[in-house]
């Protein structure tokens, strides 16, 4: 997408360069550095400290970051070690393993010299495949905003989102954004309702910041507000975005995610969540049982990051000295919360024979 | 309750003082500053600014702008006058206008030069009564909490509440927090999960204070965190606050607590509120139709304040310049999600026969 007129992707190769580049978005809303990462251990560290974040993102990320280890060192055990590592730094996103286990299986076979180059090709194929994914997941939604406009005679779509499933957790578009930048493109008359996203805010720093650059109207709130806009028919859909979608439909997704889909499904609005398929885990079916949800710092909860007045970045403490906090920095949405799952071969239901009808080939691979 | 030994009101007169006095909780919990309130008008701004918050605590304070009005001038045109500037400074709780009703009714009849001191004794018996009322609902309410260790075979209860039913939103105990401080003192292995309550925080700002002032067990989550906790079976009991009861057993309270209210209906987890009878609003029926919710800036979403490592205060902005952002105070939580209503009366279904039957003579003087 597009910043100040320049188009970007949220994780880049310069030509000719051995590194990855990404921005650092936990600087973001305030500041846009662009940090050259050049080998597998600073990958892993801009994962674990959400310098680089989003379920296909860090899929993506974790790709070059194998490749670059392999620069360094293309044995086996290298290999092997640096998977480990990367794999290690976030756990609850599936398209993370999904996309070190295609790297190195697709560079195992092949003697350690010729390795490198060929994981570089695969990480550079994966980011091409995402931004592929997600324009279509754009397309397959954005038959839902027409639909929701139609219904509204012309008027105005409200859309509700939840943390950044946008174009910054994503190589480019977006999963939930695709369809709101395609239908603001077409035309729509679209509003996005985003939730600040507590503890980290990610909808204040990072998807009110996209929209606003592609100039689609949207309000913030705070993550409390969602249920009581339903309550008053001031949502038409929710689009989220997903960590991981088990085979059962099941989906997991930021924290709070759960209680805006309960809100959704009390008040009669369609709950979508929109997903590329490397996001599915066809090994797991139960989520709540089966899914480890990540645990973060408690610091996170008890300190807010911002802007000062005079422009300076501060964490403010928010809480009394020595409070202690509990930070889970996912939940899971039960499939029969689900109205639909928007994936980039069509919307299916979030039950097990829809999923196995749209991709019965990855079913078939995890033999399901 | 006690701060460091020494017992406190949140609202309280010195003796010989024709003033208000009450805490900053604007600054909570970084500073303690008493604020000596002399005239109506600084009462009316205390409470717009919320420097003094909380239902059944912007009555009683309420009930003395009104006294100290009369004391300047206690003519009928003025004190009409008062009554409409406090009366108009929060729209959604009604025990303000029940307080300004009290006292406006119970000294109309007087000379005007009897008024005033008719109207500050009037107060301070509204803040006699808040206490004993609060004392009551918390010994109602400790009987859920008593069941609840039971059921644990004494093991830890686990409570989930949201923003703040504590001593500081009450004259003294709190609403919510009265059954916790009486299981906790009682020697009942307790533990709050506090939620944070944006935007204003009142959870990590005030009521984690209030807990841990009093020695009792709690955790700080972000408001996203409940429903998660509850599918995890890490919540016994749901215990709010409320401003404002309807006859049908609609609540309204702080913005998010509706969508607890979901969870805990999803997980079988009790869900009470807990209200003096002042909060019951006999006049309205339909919460959602009838309540008016108050609209905030909405700067309180888009910055966060709090001190900064070096002791300042300092507010921070968390959104990209210029987003706009919408601020419902309120939310609404239907009748068929609340477990049961803890009163001073005791504890009676969210329905209007058991309201009713609870509280004949208050449901007769509104003529229902």
């Amino acid at each position: 997408m597009r910043i100040d007129g320049k188009a970007y992707r949220s994780a880049w190769r310069e030509d000719g360069e051995h590194a990855l580049r990404i921005f650092d978005q936990t600087l973001f809303p305030h500041a846009f550095e662009v940090l050259v990462l050049r080998d597998a251990g600073a990958v892993a560290e801009a994962i674990r400290t959400m310098r680089t974040r989003g379920a296909p993102l860090i899929g993506a990320c974790g790709a070059y970051g194998l490749a670059l280890a392999l620069r360094d060192d293309p044995s086996d055990e290298a290999m092997t070690r640096a998977h480990a590592t990367l794999d290690a730094t976030r756990p609850t996103a599936v398209n993370l393993r999904w996309a070190l286990d295609r790297v190195r299986d697709g560079v195992a076979a092949l003697p350690p010299g010729d390795r490198a180059d060929a994981a570089l090709a695969l990480a550079d194929a994966i980011c091409d495949e995402d931004v592929a994914i997600n324009r279509a997941i754009g397309e397959h939604g954005l038959a839902l905003l027409r639909a929701a406009a139609a219904r509204r005679g012309g008027g105005r779509v409200n859309v509700l989102t939840h943390c950044n499933a946008g174009w910054l957790a994503t190589v480019d578009w977006g999963t939930a954004t695709a369809p709101i930048y395609m239908a603001h493109d077409a035309g729509i008359d679209i509003h996005v309702w985003v939730d600040e996203t507590r503890p980290r805010n990610q909808g204040a720093a990072l998807t009110a910041w996209e929209l606003g650059r592609h100039g689609v109207p949207h309000t913030l709130v705070a993550d409390n507000s969602g249920g009581h806009l339903m309550q008053h028919g001031l949502v038409d859909l929710c689009l989220v975005g997903t960590d991981r979608v088990t085979r059962d439909g099941d989906v997991c997704n930021k924290i709070g995610t759960y209680l805006k889909a309960l809100a959704a499904a009390d008040n009669g609005v369609p709950f979508h969540v929109c997903l590329p398929s490397p996001t599915i885990d066809w090994r797991v079916a139960d989520g709540l049982r089966e899914i480890p949800i990540e645990q973060r710092a408690g610091r996170e909860v008890t300190h807010v990051a911002g802007l000062l007045a005079d422009g300076r970045r501060a964490e403010v403490r928010i809480s009394p000295e020595g409070t202690e906090a509990r930070n889970d920095a996912f939940d899971v949405t039960p499939a029969r919360l689900v109205t639909g799952l928007v994936t980039e071969r069509g919307i299916c239901r979030a039950e097990r024979a829809a999923l196995r009808a749209m991709f019965p080939d990855l079913a078939a691979a995890h033999g399901d």
